[in-house]
């Protein structure tokens, strides 16, 4: 038995359904000896940013060769393009361009970039509605059994890719404008202002909306119900409100600004 | 190591529950070599229209050799038998006999169709609300290692099967009368009427409850929150109404009569 | 290709969502024959009661060595501890001390306990909140994979975890007093009182908030919409409707006292 490389699926097909089913009885009808880890399908649908995010919080657990497929395609049925990174680490990520490669920051610029443009590997009719079924599971069964890069179809610029759905947090002298990108389903409130950026800086306050949110390092360092701005889980800033929404008690979501004030370090 | 047939689960448990859990693990131990494959596990309750459906547009991308179980079984703990169908491509179902299989309409008269009445093959006890772990999980199970067919129980005539929970649609000369079958979760109107069908016909319009639905190739074709009939990806004839539901709008559910006129071709 | 012991997975985290998604990751990375398991990821967050039940329930269906992680986890981040127990028949359960062991009468005193503190086996760095991922996981791979039991951390007395969130029923000679424990998706209350206690009993009534259920043995002995209590397949005393939901109908949840009425036998 030679063992095949692992596909992670990615999608807000929403958890075991019907669109999940058949994309692996796809897969496993291409390349049924392919380990296919789930890494999560309930996402808010049609969200670029939550796909990112979860993406990037992922990124250091892959399998090192494993083949990702994220299907989260407000764009479905367009022209717009499916395309095929592969990384140093040999993993690769096939995904439609539409900003959410280069927004998860885990991923740097691939060692390797194609367009999926090659017909004779989708699987035939394409349905308008479905390529996760009928191009990607069909394009990751084959390179998980190992493919040749290039059959995919023609090199592509990571320069030419679809933009992250947000811009990265602008730093100045003593400030930073940020940004809300996503409410998390706990009404936490993700920036676009990644830790490592802090670094060498000390912050003051965090304002959103009007409303002073203290930077703290742990939850435990406000009253519950209060508000309070922390670097969570996925090695961003965020604002939150301990034992509570931050999202629905201060009405903010994905879009207002931020602003991040330094102290003298 | 042998590798067993697939095993492929569609059921109305809820996505990730217990009930599928003790279903994999009873699948687990019988015959731990056996690929398990979640078709769908979110199906609406007891929602029999939804199953079929499922069923019928998983029908092509099934392994060859599976082993399908359904449980969709508001009959459970009554006598409602047990059945299996055995397709000319080698493909077997397992399901209570409810309407579900005559129902999908991709699953044709099966090759081999038997009661499953060996109580032999069960787990013991037999559990009267929980059949699809103690008794079409073991079964499956063994299927999947390849035990013979006839092991089961005794042979049925298809046309003694419960029939399918719709009748299909009926076609005059100048019309058809067909009726809505599943109001999917987007709120499409899924109808008894199948593409194929309407071959050698010229639609005209479509009418539900006194409503127009104005017949057209794809969503695109009229304005956003208008109403539209098209055939959509289960190969059916749909209501629906762009980028909104039209079972909301227009309060039309499973069992509304739809009509369908037909111009000179 | 040899088998390693399959790793079964119980969680709050969510059907299908990215925490599920990592802790499989890392279980692929650190063994990657492993099968792995689903039995639940739906339960209700930070419930330990249905995390135990749910336990219990699959209990005689588990894998003769399989390696069952429990992630239901109200102290994470707290200095709770993680514990592991080996039962006569080889299956493992890792779990936060935190009563859901204790609870899971299923689960009799184990052949052998141990603290998970060896910090070696885990994940660096280890998350905060994420104990999951970071700890749980990790060691269950190496477990799987044939790890000696004693690398594990010092061992532990079945007396000194933390009990069960709930105690057992408590029998008179006349009567008992039992308590709800949880109220299941369906509004059935199971409560503190298993099965076998009965024995030699016979059941007159059963009340709780001023109500009487009568005792009966299927809910088709009572009219569609009565109150009934019956030994449910959880193989506890539960209050139910039939065809409604208990917990709705009589404002009834977990910790309402519940008290059987016995007569001469």
């Amino acid at each position: 038995v030679r063992r095949t490389r692992p596909v992670v699926l990615l999608t807000d097909f929403g958890p075991q359904s019907a669109y999940v089913g058949q994309l692996k009885l796809v897969l496993h009808r291409l390349a049924p000896q392919a380990p296919v880890l789930d890494l999560a399908h309930d996402l808010p649908p049609q969200n670029r940013a939550a796909a990112a995010l979860t993406l990037e919080g992922a990124r250091r657990f892959l399998p090192r060769n494993a083949v990702v497929v994220v299907v989260v395609d407000p764009g479905v049925g367009s022209s717009r393009r499916i395309v095929a990174a592969r990384y140093a680490d040999d993993v690769a990520v096939l995904a439609p361009d539409n900003g959410i490669l280069r927004a998860a920051c885990g991923f740097e610029e691939p060692a390797e970039l194609r367009a999926v443009a090659n017909a004779a590997l989708f699987l035939k009719p394409v349905s308008t509605v479905f390529h996760g079924r009928d191009i990607l599971a069909p394009v990751a069964a084959k390179l998980a059994r190992g493919m040749a890069w290039a059959e995919l179809g023609p090199a592509l610029s990571w320069r030419h890719l679809v933009p992250a759905p947000w811009s990265d947090a602008a730093f100045y002298g003593d400030s930073a404008d940020a940004e809300v990108i996503l409410a998390d389903r706990f009404g936490n409130l993700l920036t676009n202002l990644r830790a490592e950026w802090l670094r060498g800086h000390r912050v003051l306050q965090v304002r959103c909306r009007r409303r002073r949110f203290p930077f703290v390092t742990h939850y435990e360092a406000v009253a519950p119900g209060d508000p309070l701005a922390l670097i969570g889980s996925h090695g961003r800033l965020e604002l939150a409100v301990r034992d509570g929404s931050a999202a629905e008690r201060f009405a903010i979501s994905a879009g207002h600004p931020v602003r991040v004030d330094f102290g003298i370090r």
